[in-house]
């Protein structure tokens, strides 16, 4: 969304050419303020270029990050390539990978042709890895020093580094180079890390092998973004090391990216809930044939799995004849899908936190016996009124003891599929668990299809106890 | 979950009562470890404190703080008041409010007696600002510096203040102390921010009034915990100043207080989805009444909801007179039902982002249309070919035009079903938000519910074309 205030303003300038103002902007203003301003649909791509091109590149670079992706991605693709290319020079690593990963192959090596060497290999390594790993998630531009320095020496270091890391607040001491049988050289080894904050409140000449910190807290470069985000939330770092197989630091992940896999994982959490396979991009801007897909998909297996209440309908029906049976029927099947929706929700999101596991089952199937019981409670005594409430037309004329007979099969089935509802959603989400399957799977609807084909059984078979046919 | 590695370890350490082994533990480690590794059945109050008890004040705090919020209070509820006390004020500012907001009084009262005044005053305010406020989340214990010193003696200053503060990486730079008329002091203004990378680059002489940053991003202490963690990840700060209305610092918000807040809003809107009220506490210890009520009311909201389907059906009974319609209808409802939640879903989850806006109704609509009609195809083309894969039984006998007409009737209604349950879904939340009240009310259930009532009317009438009485 465009913002009230600096959008007309920027606007304004740049019909003006106002290069000075809008200078000033770029140089006073947060660059996220700005690239929120530039979200609107009055501003091209050539008037992004304008406003880029009267600050220094290392503005540019970050005000470049804090475009949405579809706008990075169409500055990429015009004709502006070594614009481009000096600008992903300047890029964080894990900012710039993220864009390569998302142009055109073409474009993408007709901007990489243009790069500095070391970028070309430092991109080449971090988009090796696989999407969902910490190695694409991880920035190669972290601060380091050798533990043979002083503190004084190492924050000289670390003055040097700084304008081209992504934090200086952790720092990571590394050890010397391995040369490798074959001849190449071997990253360097994590040692240890210090903090800023250590370097600063420790005497100058300590060295820096006494105030690290030994016992590391690090990640794998091929562990899922996931861990690392579980991991940095654990531990409220600003920062963690990655490692690979032979412990030599490759990378960080920085607690800004781990905010956004939050995000992300919660957003996808929320579709599969709903039975949607996760959307990659914003609503308005996924892509629709990929949205069609990822809703058809559930909605085919559920219809399919749906059918089974036809069978079960077919084979049942003369036990549910009476007609005001077959009126209350979807009122009855609705408990069952909404009480198991609940349950299925809240073990689902408990095994995503590790509040719970799989070896769990039997407390939770005692909480959710007693829950489903006292629901079920609440429910069938509202099932029970509900005749009292509002008589069926088709009950009007009919004597008094059908109408009893109405009573007690809605009150008892109502709260049989109440209870059966939540049962099914709390065990089939740790059953799913069990099988190695993600939990997250047991969607709501899908909770819902299985307990109506489960509850038509039960209602008939309620019925059955009272209308004898 | 306890510690695979070190919990066994931490209780055989107690067995044999080897403190010297429980303080390096302590030191060495850290203290998200140990207080993971304490959550352990077997590991009772008494060892806590006996572990706390080998270690020093300040290491103790920092343990306690990663405690589960149910053992902070078990531990504080017990009978070592003076050393919770001791704990309280060393803890960190914002925890230790959470910590006494979860106490009983009496309990709390006599805490607060063994508390040094200044830490008392400072809870007596964090504790008056509204639960769900940027003021209760905020911590006290920020950094500042005046902006008359100098580069070099704003760091002296901050290796004094380093031990007891959140953070020093964000440097708050305030005014003077003013005097109100009623003869109080009122608390500093807030007049810039500079970072400690900003202090370690700049030459030593060099004012902070110069090179503090002006243009600040800040919170106010009444806005929303969402405001705080949509304003911090939209920037990727490590901490936010928190001003009153005269703009005078107050307290700061940290990046790992921003990532409980998502965690927790995540669960809450994927609860709500599930019509769940959102649950305090994780799923195990949650309080068994309060779940109870939670789950409840929706159940019975949703159960009068659907009561709705009780008229409707009487009203229409006499169009679904045939068998195999009626054994058809839990089939034909589901769709609408499931289409319904998943557009309801991205919908909600699209407006709690900010990505689309009340005012895009219209672009929802448009897409969501084309949507529900792309899908309701591929719905109507299954509910077509349905009665070819299986017939249901009690049409089996029946010429061949009944069986033809029933399957017009299926892939029809499939398909208005489908439609209008995208329909709902899409534009329940957005009407929701207009009205002011939470888009995220529209849960998955409740659009099924809507759906349902709306579902029987249509699939009655699509059948009356086909099978005239």
């Amino acid at each position: 969304m465009p913002h009230p205030l600096f959008t007309p303003e920027i606007r304004e300038m740049l019909v003006e050419n106002d290069e000075d103002g809008l200078r000033t902007l770029c140089e006073t203003l947060h660059p996220a303020t700005i690239a929120e301003a530039l979200d609107d649909d009055d501003i091209g791509v050539e008037d992004v270029w304008r406003l880029l091109g009267t600050t220094d590149l290392r503005t540019q670079a970050s005000l470049f990050e804090y475009l949405p992706m579809s706008r990075q991605v169409e500055l990429a693709e015009g004709p502006a390539r070594p614009q481009v290319a000096r600008l992903i020079g300047k890029m964080s690593h894990d900012d710039r990978v993220d864009l390569l990963r998302r142009l055109p192959t073409r474009v993408k090596e007709s901007l990489l042709r243009l790069v500095d060497e070391a970028d070309r290999k430092d991109i080449a390594t971090l988009v090796s890895y696989e999407e969902n790993s910490v190695g694409a998630l991880m920035t190669t531009d972290y601060a380091w020093v050798p533990p043979s320095l002083t503190a004084a020496e190492a924050i000289d270091q670390l003055r040097q580094q700084a304008p081209d890391k992504e934090t200086i607040y952790c720092v990571y001491v590394l050890g010397e180079p391995t040369r490798r049988p074959d001849g190449g050289v071997s990253p360097r080894k994590l040692l240890g890390v210090v903090s800023l904050q250590d370097l600063i409140l420790a005497p100058r000449h300590a060295l820096i092998r006494n105030l690290m910190e030994e016992e590391i807290v690090s990640l794998r470069v091929d562990d899922t973004r996931s861990d690392a985000a579980e991991t940095l939330a654990r531990y409220d770092f600003i920062a963690m090391p990655v490692v690979d197989a032979n412990d030599a630091l490759v990378g960080i992940i920085t607690h800004d990216d781990v905010l956004d896999v939050i995000q992300q994982e919660a957003t996808e959490d929320l579709q599969r809930q709903a039975a949607v396979s996760p959307i990659a991009g914003s609503y308005l801007e996924a892509r629709f044939g990929n949205v069609w897909y990822n809703r058809a998909k559930w909605l085919t297996l559920l219809f399919v799995l749906q059918t089974g209440t036809v069978y079960v309908m077919d084979r049942y029906e003369d036990k549910l004849a009476v007609a005001a049976l077959v009126s209350c029927l979807p009122l009855v099947l609705s408990v069952g899908g909404n009480a198991g929706s609940q349950a299925a929700t809240l073990v689902v999101r408990a095994l995503a936190l590790e509040e719970i596991d799989v070896l769990d089952w039997l407390r939770v199937l005692g909480r959710e016996l007693l829950m489903g019981g006292a629901l079920a409670a609440l429910l069938g005594l509202l099932g029970l009124i509900r005749t009292w409430i509002a008589t069926p037309s088709d009950m009007v004329g009919h004597d008094s003891e059908v109408l009893t007979r109405l009573t007690y099969v809605l009150g008892i089935a109502v709260a049989l599929i109440c209870l059966w509802g939540t049962l099914l959603g709390s065990m089939l989400p740790l059953f799913f668990r069990r099988l190695g399957f993600d939990p997250a799977l047991i969607s709501s609807p899908a909770i819902a299809t299985l307990s109506d084909v489960s509850g038509i059984i039960i209602y008939a078979n309620v019925a059955a106890l009272f209308f004898v046919q």
